[in-house]
């Protein structure tokens, strides 16, 4: 382990609580114009629609566009399910952005700092640079760049996305190690020579609903990010 | 100008003062292995080779690879002139890497923190991300995310680069400002619709070998970063 140089985290589910905030996001900007729905399975039923959607472009049955782009189309197929109709532009562009008002899980901030000391750090994550951006400044996430879906032109867990991150640091796949909550997304990268920390996050998709442990082996288990930093003795 | 939203920056020359520091890196590791040359003459030497080499990429007749790959091809057609053969591969690739540790012009990074309080903040350079990334850890600068040539898959001025950037961060170019200390840098990002800020690097290729002002209008002309960030209201 003494050879990696950069932390390449995944961000939904890993780094951010995705469910809260996008349940938050959609009751502030949805509840003042009249409308009452069950938020957290509307943020549930979202999210649900993520990876049918990237499955277009992975299977190269649509060419790549943004997650942004993704997020929007997966809305306007949900909202008549929860009995939205007739959405203002307005609304739908600032609902569709709440996807950038996330909230990062308490610990992460904290942690990335400690890592960066030690690490080259950047998300490796399907979102969008706007995206990452937004989530950055609103979280102090240290990153020294943005790397990921946008920059590979495909979504993850395609292996171009890890090898192009790799690329951009000028590091061998195993220099890097890849950071995430998910055993699918980090089983992609160590296939490609990557190392593969875990971060457990047991109540992702509502309680008790996310890995509590990784179900296959990986160089290193945590149980927060916190955990991960002291286990790379960060 | 209260549109903008984003500054985009140039690097060699507008940030960094490439000469003094290429001149440092060669005398460090050269004058140990006995060599002994005029050391600001073989910067000047190095850096005159960057234009020609871009353009062979620009111009089609070449992939794009990074510059880093490029700066090492340009290493082995000037040593020769200046009397150096048989360098060792370890010596050829820290020399080459040296473009990797250039010193920023003394005001640059208090005045990008507080750029980055009003403006998202970027890098559009002909440098790699990994460049950019040990510029930024070396000299503090507080980048939202490397974007530039590496991103685009083509050399400055095309268009390409400049357009790359305004969608990285979801901006229109009149969103968007293109901050450089050459007019012809300045003047590509306006031709596509950008805003320009022209900083005086009198003294970049030596003392009274740089612009003193932009040989064209610009939308802010400025004597320094610091005066650059005062004149956006920053």
């Amino acid at each position: 382990m003494k050879d990696v140089r950069a932390l390449f985290f995944d961000v939904f589910g890993t780094l951010m609580d995705w469910r809260t905030s996008v349940a938050r996001e959609a009751e502030q900007i949805l509840k003042p114009l009249g409308y009452v729905l069950d938020w957290l399975a509307f943020a549930d039923a979202w999210r649900d629609e993520y990876q049918p959607a990237m499955e277009e472009v992975r299977s190269g049955r649509s060419a790549f566009c943004k997650l942004d782009v993704l997020h929007r189309r997966n809305l306007e197929r949900i909202l008549p399910r929860f009995g939205v109709s007739g959405l203002a532009e307005d609304a739908a562009r600032n609902l569709n952005l709440g996807w950038h008002r996330l909230n990062a899980w308490p610990e992460v901030p904290g942690a990335l700092a400690r890592l960066k000391k030690h690490f080259l750090l950047a998300p490796v994550s399907n979102g969008n640079v706007s995206l990452m951006v937004d989530l950055a400044r609103r979280n102090n996430l240290p990153w020294d760049a943005i790397l990921g879906a946008e920059i590979a032109g495909d979504y993850k867990p395609r292996p171009r996305v890890y090898l192009r991150a790799c690329e951009a640091f000028d590091l061998a796949p195993g220099a890097c190690m890849m950071v995430a909550a998910h055993t699918r997304d980090l089983l992609a990268a160590a296939a490609l020579g990557l190392r593969i920390g875990h971060v457990a996050r047991p109540n992702e998709r509502g309680p008790g609903k996310g890995e509590t442990q990784p179900t296959a082996p990986v160089d290193v288990a945590a149980a927060s990010l916190e955990d991960l930093a002291s286990k790379l003795g960060a």
